[in-house]
């Protein structure tokens, strides 16, 4: 049974990935118990040892018994770009609220990037760095400026008398949004297999693995099994 | 930060409903501090008093804002004859792990109803009690002679070497089965909804009234605005 | 059995709705059969006549009987700004498939609003027209100006040789997308009935009400019982 | 624009599967049209040759990129024993409805297996054949004897004035139901890949079979490319 491991790590230049709430007794007792209903064992009586449990869910990965990995449920703080939440909010299984701009002025927070990107040869999609200073200092100069003139322009609206939910539409997918994610151990899984992967674009990449050691700390077990299954979701 | 509450409840003749798992910061808290960051408030000072969380609660529950009311996750342990499991398991937003009479060979549990039930005559799939205490103990006594019966069939297969997964066929749908759910407060509310009303069947609405003050305990603003609200789910 | 129906509507400035597929025997038809399953009808068997058929319908939609409207699939193509697109996808239930701007450079389109809105006055998110020529041609030049300069941007960063998914990260929220949305009849009435509302944003209401007329056309039985239970979803 | 495909196929002694709807324009049209949206390309221009479109299809599959394979709905009529409804229905990306054993006095059909299965001994949960006629006779004697005996008690119980839902209680998981099945692609692929392999229960597996040519017929390349990735569902 664990204690509430709570974590907070920085993730880009103003964002933040914190674990706020887990399962009362989580980890991969959940799992473990879960999957050994189906031979009647009892909840309280579901361990059979370290070995026999790791053996278990690796099992349960490898075959793609995916159900006893749901009774497990995180809950997330999220701070990120606009850009990234759109790429996060795709992921369906899985609970969203989230600071709205209808409601909420919104503070003159963007993501600056410091590091230049250029179109990969091998990936239409993806990108890899420029490897120039110049290059690199010319960007962040170039979006920092951009972003203020943008808030300038937001406030200009608001100050004019818009109302908020019209006014924000001036605002670039740069700016940073919050919200709180609830997502079940096995649809996690395969949030990470995807954002983690060299496909992901960057920055979503840095929070797919700023949340994976928080994962791996509260199920160390599932977290090993899927590693072991070539990070595929089960 | 609630602490854990653990509940046990027998239901019907050998039924149990027990809750074995919930957030560790669980309750209405979670719902509160959700809704709230639609206003930027950090989670940690997402409460305004009770006076006011339970406006909010109430509010949500009126406006239909139901994503609030996902976060928190709640894992029983039901005890309960098949044809009671075949009506809950419909309910698709929510995570089950069975035992599998694949796997496992069944012991000799059948509900045996005590109260004989004839059709409504006001709703075609419904039943109200035939109130002749005659008729109850012929249901009684018919059902459990039925059910030995069915037993020794059982292992009348098995013992012929036939395997468990074949053999279960012959079994009835009053044969106890065994379940781990877990299911958010919002599906929770709307299998509530739909299995305490009176066109459910009789014995599924006592597994769903064993739940209501688990649910009641752990949540007790949702709870209210719930009932307020009609008891309809947001 | 329905013939397809092909809608094409204009929303906003620049946006439009089509219908673009459908089920090939859709209509109210798939909702009566998979009701009247329960009583063991045949599928080609299902209807009793226009009559009994809307008053089915009407009892399933009274009586939150929802599965019944979930065998009917819509899709839709949607072109919306960023900021409408970010409301649509946080409905969970339906398929959603997006213009990628990692693969694809964005053209030059921007909602750009002709009516300045101000906030209300009795509900905090809302909005209301500000109901004076000046501050709307105001509004309508300053969104144009500031769009086209977005655009500027956008391409200077292209020009100097950035990525097309990072250079996308000044791009304003009034950018139009693209995506394809199924989504079958029970989320679809619940999507019309939240988006349609007073509640909802200005823009996103136009895009609800742009799809309500599709809905009707084709499930006219079905629509009609919503409208008749205050536009709420079974 | 595939035109309507109806297939009727026998499953089992009793059983049946039908392919009773499906989307206007089906087939591996919508599939190719939702990957190319990303690119910008317009629905009615989403093809490019047989060629460039297997090739797109095999990429998604590899490269788990499931969303393009939701658009397509199929409607299935299924008549099945009631353990393997149990199992088919516990896949929840899908929508169902069923005869209820509520409102419908149920049919004396009762699944009669003709060949006797044994534990297997390399897999705890499976079985394998007997290979002895003389069992495969008796086992069937035995549930044909059975099964009668099962529909004289419930017919007992009915005629003594029990409830039809309560009456229910005692017939055994051999018996047949018949439920509608809506299930898009994705999932399909997904129940496909689980059902029709070899730790699956013999009788389903022959449902999962008997559904693997309808979805080849109606999706072609989306079945080889699905074959071609050992099965497996993106």
């Amino acid at each position: 049974m664990a204690e509430v491991v709570e974590y907070e790590v920085k993730v880009l230049d103003k964002g933040e990935v914190k674990l706020i709430n887990q399962m009362d007794q989580g980890g991969d007792y959940g799992v473990v118990a879960a999957a050994r209903v189906s031979n009647g064992v009892a909840y309280d009586k579901a361990s059979k040892g370290d070995d026999a449990d790791f053996k278990l869910i690796s099992y349960l990965m490898k075959h793609r018994h995916g159900t006893p990995f749901e009774h497990n449920l995180f809950t997330f703080y999220i701070k990120c770009p606009l850009f990234v939440a759109r790429e996060w909010q795709r992921h369906r299984i899985g609970s969203y609220n989230e600071v709205s701009g209808r409601y909420t002025e919104f503070n003159a927070q963007f993501y600056i990037p410091t590091v230049a990107r250029k179109p990969a040869e091998t990936n239409k999609q993806g990108s890899v760095p420029v490897n120039n200073k110049g290059a690199d200092e010319w960007l962040e100069t170039e979006i920092q400026r951009w972003s203020l003139a943008a808030h300038v322009e937001y406030k200009k609206l608001l100050d004019f008398g818009i109302a908020k939910e019209l006014a924000r539409i001036v605002l670039p997918l740069n700016l940073y949004t919050e919200f709180y994610w609830s997502v079940n151990a096995r649809s996690l899984m395969n949030f990470l297999s995807l954002r983690t992967g060299e496909d992901a674009q960057w920055e979503i990449q840095q929070y797919a693995k700023a949340i994976e050691p928080m994962f791996f700390d509260v199920m160390p077990f599932t977290y090993h099994a899927w590693v072991n299954n070539g990070r595929i979701a089960p």
